[in-house]
């Protein structure tokens, strides 16, 4: 007999695959620049052409058998050294090789961070709105997924709301800054706190509460600022990178686990991932990829496309009377929908060929995500059709 | 707190790895190429050209957005087009692109596989000797792996063992053909007995038994010969390939899992390993190394150097008195050691510089592991040492 919770996921629809696939179908009858996805979040830029020909370089110069063997359980040595080097020289730490391991993806990164600081049926806390593949993750290592409520005005922490639900049971917190959906990044006041109360309840609860910091959009901010970087303010951190924004290379599934060497059991963590990696059939990522990503790991794609889209749509959006707090970095914008259920506003939008994804499977209820990684004349092309929508639909707002 | 079952892992160190580490160490001190290590089951032979040479113009005419971008869920359609047709083509299989999952290399593929056939608390059976991993990934799909004994003589599959081990809770059988560690490959008359057992088991339990084929040495068969293939011989088969040996790119984790079409629940279970990824972290094979593979699918390296290195070693071990099966494929060979303390017996090679593996760690207890994936001169440079060391220290065998 299949697996039956499996074979049962297969009826429930992901709402973003289900619009994405919508607007494919719609493209294909009145031409796919006419319909204004911002249903998913896929890079728009190109990689940077230092990621192509460093993978070029590679192919024809490296000796194959090398390029192309079996890594060690714990990493490439040299992927390893790179990204600590660069972590310390960028955030004043002080990883050495043996601190980090690389991952495919923050995916791969997260799986492993998880399982190394739980055991089965303690409980992770995030705090909404956040990715709705958190509780595929949290649920796959045998964790409880535990959810604080958003605080709508700035998207930043609800700490009230926190304290109530931390418990002896709180094995880690997982936060993702910038954040994926509301495009917050969490500001150097939200950390102090948020340390101040894992530092405290960790006391309380007489055990170390871990912080998992999922970076994705790390180098995505906005206004000339910096993310401030979350293992700076707490010891306990894993601090979990893909490449897939930073160089537009999703695709290629290469990024890591940073374990801060204050973390407790620092220096057993990434051996313990080795192990994790056997049973997840994950080893280690693709060698060529994951060795490129290294040997340019502070080049970026251009980025600055995304910042360009975001204060054409937050303008807009604040001009028809939207209330929406300003993304401080990513390619996300959450505003607060027009009528209480976001569903009937997307689902009104379409009318329009605007594609939004309703906040409820982020649990924000009554927002809407808005992923602007596309073209900048599109998204200049659909500022006219959300005044459309707006204006036909809630003349009264 | 850190999870204490990863943690204690790192105490039960791998008995290949420290052998391997051994044979580095010693490597430092007479130099690499006077050290037979024979203990890792690392290709030795380069990528062939063509692998190179596609990657490289992916690299250079492939829109990067497109080349490096998310898969779909259940994988490049060009990557699961490709793999049918080559599938259909050469073992007269009816697979569509639908059968087909592309994962990270056979580790990967298993992963997925198993998940998908069992429950938590079912049993999964494997044949000794059999790929010591399979005990972590066994594990780690929550299943609890069930071993039937060996076949001495042949290494073929001990059917009257397997009979006793059969029961209600029996979900899969999972083979490797050919064969790590024996070298042994699966004859059609094996094949043809094992799934009139899984047929006849089925029924007599009420549910399907299915056949998770793992075989990432297909394409290195001796004397001519081919694997014959396993989904032929067994409608419930899910075959689980690698390309790390047949095209020698070991850290490049490309793979497939092949549902057969006669399977059961076979339009679903790839939709279900799309689900079973979300919580292992693991979604799609990286982009580049699997559309590179897919385009030189029936390429192979040149594997031919094992079968040069196989025939020197099989007729050594022959001429010196041990019992050993020939081996129909693989880079591998099992003799029976000249004591029945196999770990003693590779210890004593160790004085004479001989890096052999003790088939404890396989479940086959008196048996050692050659790995013979080196250069040909190294290995016949090795005959004199094996000859030296066994008259040396087992003249009365």
């Amino acid at each position: 007999m299949v697996n039956r919770e499996y074979l049962a996921m297969l009826d429930n629809k992901s709402v973003i695959r289900e619009l994405s696939e919508y607007a494919t179908a719609r493209g294909k009858e009145i031409g796919y620049e006419n319909v204004f996805d911002y249903s998913l979040g896929n890079p728009s830029v190109p990689a940077p052409d230092s990621y192509r020909d460093i993978s070029v370089r590679l192919l024809q110069e490296e000796e194959p058998l090398s390029l192309h063997g079996y890594n060690p359980t714990m990493g490439d040595p040299r992927v390893k050294e790179k990204v600590a080097e660069s972590l310390n020289k960028r955030f004043g730490m002080s990883y050495t090789a043996g601190h980090i391991f690389p991952t495919s993806g923050a995916a791969g990164a997260i799986a492993h961070a998880l399982r190394c600081v739980t055991e089965p049926g303690e409980e992770i806390m995030v705090f909404a709105p956040y990715f709705s593949e958190y509780v595929a993750y949290i649920n796959g290592a045998g964790a409880k997924i535990r959810v604080v409520p958003i605080k709508a005005d700035d998207f930043q922490i609800n700490f009230e709301a926190a304290d109530a639900i931390f418990n002896e049971k709180t094995a880690a917190v997982l936060i993702n800054t910038p954040n994926n959906p509301s495009g917050a990044v969490y500001s150097e006041e939200t950390l102090t706190r948020l340390a101040e109360v894992l530092t405290q309840k960790s006391a309380q609860y007489g055990h170390t509460i871990f912080l998992i910091s999922d970076e994705p959009y790390r180098e995505i901010v906005f206004d000339g600022k910096k993310q401030a970087y979350p293992a700076k303010f707490y010891p306990h951190t894993l601090t979990c990178y893909s490449f897939s924004k930073s160089l537009s290379v999703p695709g290629e599934r290469v990024g890591y686990v940073a374990v801060s060497p204050d973390c407790e059991q620092a220096d057993k963590m990434v051996a313990m991932m080795g192990q994790i990696s056997r049973g997840l059939g994950h080893n280690c990522p693709s060698s060529l990829p994951m060795l490129a990503a290294a040997y340019c790991l502070e080049d970026t794609a251009d980025l600055s496309v995304y910042e360009t889209n975001m204060n054409l749509l937050y303008d807009t959006f604040k001009e028809l009377g939207f209330t929406v707090p300003r993304p401080g970095g990513t390619f996300y914008i959450m505003p607060k929908a027009l009528e209480d259920d976001a569903v009937a506003f997307c689902k009104k939008a379409l009318d329009y060929d605007l594609v939004f994804v309703p906040g409820n499977g982020f649990e924000a209820p009554g927002f809407f995500r808005v992923a602007y990684c596309v073209n900048t004349e599109k998204v200049e092309r659909s500022l006219a059709a959300i005044r459309r929508f707006v204006e036909a639909e809630y003349p009264n707002r």
